[in-house]
């Protein structure tokens, strides 16, 4: 009998459902602090939710390659704490009023104590990363979080201009797959894989996170407010161009192009309205053209997994791709 | 011939002339990134100077200690980047315009792009520090940079009231002590020191600290605007009471009392001048107070020495705690 391809999320819940109960668990006990309002902040994300995607890769990774021990729980709420912090700056760098339907952080505690909360996580993931006693563990960790800091500078210096595709793809890397990236490879790290099979994993997680943010990008132009628990086009009122976007201005005519770059300049739909910025991407294929894209990461994604031996987390590795590019919010 | 015990600032820069250049050397290179402008900023507060006195005690311990290889340079560089790092996140909580006689950081760059300077040079310490293959050392910065931060959050909490001592000396050992008797302790952990001598190095350190910052806050109150490269009082003017404020605070009538919580409750001198403050201070001799403790604690570090042989590099140690106590800003 031959395993199908594909699991179901209810199969991979099943699956793990002890070791992400075991994630929220290491996330509880690690985000107290004597500091009062620290743990506030600290309690206050992580009752917020997400998807907690980056662990759930995380165990996949390591558990598809027979990695059995402790671990993997571990380093998975230590990536979702990495993940935790850099929203906690972000929310203050962007100025942002609301994170998954919740007013934000800095807009509660002011930006002076987030600045703090967000590095105190950044070192209380290190810490428990530093129990496992692993210093290619701390390598990815710390080169990773580099990596993503200085995304967020490179972003900051594009607001409010075009920026080309190749800057997009350095940024999204930066924001998203690279996180994903170092999920994987940390699995493949805690089961003693060979460099080959490490790098393997590591693209995985990269193309999957380009497909994920790819699509994060295109829910923030055309999903609702009600849905994304934010207001829509944030992107383009913080002066971001996304791949849709860009792929409007490199093809649109020259008053679609003068539209777009209106919005970007004025970080505001005063002068242009949504709807013209929709219409524009539409007549243009934009929002396909990016949609397209991402399934072609999903893809690559999958096949990088080819050399892993037939498993349920295998089945699961291949399932997420699909539920990366399928998501509504 | 018996070597005399305490040498002079003199000797003690020849004596370390070609490490502390090294240091030097180290944060420069360390602080260079692919993003130009964490590069400005990181040369900025470098070229900005500062006393780089926690890299010269961890030079000390380790060369104290009879270690002579290439990680007391590292380290080095590696506590200055951690203390640097604070700074720029401190600048921006405290919304600072000035710092060493220049402008501060954020008021050139802007908030948002100290946040994440500031993350990057944290990470780029610790990234170094991986280099040295050593998880005390790792335990050691990570934990003490943890203690540092929630020490910022606590002192967030205090502005504007009266601390009392108690809470005065865990913040200021939170916001120097701390990183001084790590400094130390990581000059132990170079020579392979036993847990006896790390402790004493640790306990030197930890007194210098306070010896310190009392100082440092004394200054504050006392010395002018061009001797300390920013505004005086800026500690009284956030809300902040230190040492022999909180001694006047204690030991002061009713009408003192009432001057000085006044300005912490305002945060700044139109209710009440810098003048009657200090006239305060001075009628109950608080300033006497705050210096003389000050001293004691510089005593107690000199005590702690008593286990090393001796060497030039313990004579130096030996010198340190006059010139923290001695100096002028």
């Amino acid at each position: 009998m031959s395993t199908p391809t594909i699991a179901t999320a209810k199969e991979i819940f099943d699956l793990l459902h002890d070791d992400l109960l075991e994630i929220e668990r290491e996330f509880e006990t690690a985000a107290v602090s004597r500091v009062q309002v620290i743990t506030e902040i600290a309690e206050y994300l992580r009752e917020g939710g997400g998807k907690r995607i980056r662990p759930l890769l995380l165990l996949l990774s390591a558990r598809s390659q027979s990695y059995r021990g402790a671990g993997a729980t571990r380093l998975g709420a230590v990536v979702e704490m990495v993940h935790t912090a850099t929203l906690v700056h972000d929310d203050i760098i962007d100025a942002a009023d609301m994170r998954r339907g919740r007013p934000s952080p800095n807009t509660t505690w002011g930006n002076a104590k987030c600045v703090l909360a967000g590095d105190w996580l950044y070192m209380q993931a290190f810490r428990v990363a530093l129990d496992e006693r692993n210093f290619r563990v701390l390598d990815l960790l710390i080169g990773l979080t580099q990596q993503m800091v200085e995304g967020e500078l490179m972003q900051l210096e594009t607001l409010g201009r075009q920026v080309n595709s190749q800057e997009y793809y350095d940024l999204i890397y930066r924001k998203t797959a690279c996180l994903f990236e170092v999920s994987m490879r940390l699995g493949a790290v805690l089961a003693k894989a060979t460099d080959a099979e490490e790098e393997c994993m590591g693209e995985y997680g990269r193309n999957l996170g380009l497909a994920f943010q790819i699509v994060d990008d295109v829910l923030d132009l055309t999903a609702t407010e009600e849905v994304l628990g934010k207001p829509v086009a944030s992107d383009l009122r913080e002066g971001k161009a996304t791949m849709a976007v860009i792929h409007a201005l490199e093809n649109g005519g020259a008053e679609e192009r003068a539209a777009i770059l209106t919005v970007l300049e004025d970080q505001n739909f005063e002068r242009v309205s949504h709807d013209q910025i929709l219409a524009a991407l539409k007549r243009n294929g934009s929002v396909e053209y990016a949609m397209n894209t991402a399934f072609e990461y999903a893809e690559a994604a999958r096949q990088a997994l080819s050399f892993l031996p037939e498993s349920d987390y295998k089945r699961a590795l291949l399932w997420v791709p699909d539920y990366v590019v399928a998501r509504e919010k």
